[in-house]
């Protein structure tokens, strides 16, 4: 039953936070917010049209974070840094192509 | 280029909170929160695997919410109380068919 889409890609970058101690981490101790913001102005300046970026609550693959999943397809990054999220953006968002380099397996964690 | 899924459904419910007089609302001021945290509940409470209902930011489709998206269907749809969520919860995410009482169309407002 897929539907056509009211985003074309709609992606949701994680921004959990957890205590500092907590032994699974959490993505906003590892910039989350900040990435995301930044992906967000990003893929506005583009001017990318039917995208949306959201962040979200814990998508529970903290041990990997942060963590995005790029929707309908289902792909899943990690990332790490603005040029991480540069790329993202750039080759698939735009482009439409996977960046292999950052996907996460099924089988990854946690 | 379609995943096999790390979830086989993921929702995920607006909960952006605007203040109180904004003209275009917000879902949170419509009992977004109360209602995402009883769809979550419940889900659990059913033990039905492989089903993510996580809180988001604003899906842009204030004045119709709460809304949510599920994908990776991509089917969206509007709630406003406990049975709503019930009928959602216990026909679709259980019983994987669509809702048409709630479900928003892709030419729905805004």
């Amino acid at each position: 039953m897929m539907e056509e889409p009211y985003y074309r890609l709609h992606a949701f970058c994680c921004t959990n936070v957890r205590p500092e101690q907590h032994p699974r981490g959490s993505c906003a101790r590892k910039n989350a917010v900040a990435l995301r913001d930044y992906l967000k102005k990003s893929a506005k300046e583009k001017g990318i049209d039917g995208v949306r970026i959201n962040a979200s609550g814990c998508l529970d693959r903290c041990e990997l974070g942060p963590v995005m999943v790029v929707y309908p397809e289902g792909i899943w990054y990690r990332y790490e840094n603005e040029s991480d999220v540069d790329e993202i953006l750039e080759q698939h968002i735009e482009g439409g192509k996977v960046v292999e380099r950052l996907k996460l397996e099924v089988e990854d964690g946690p």
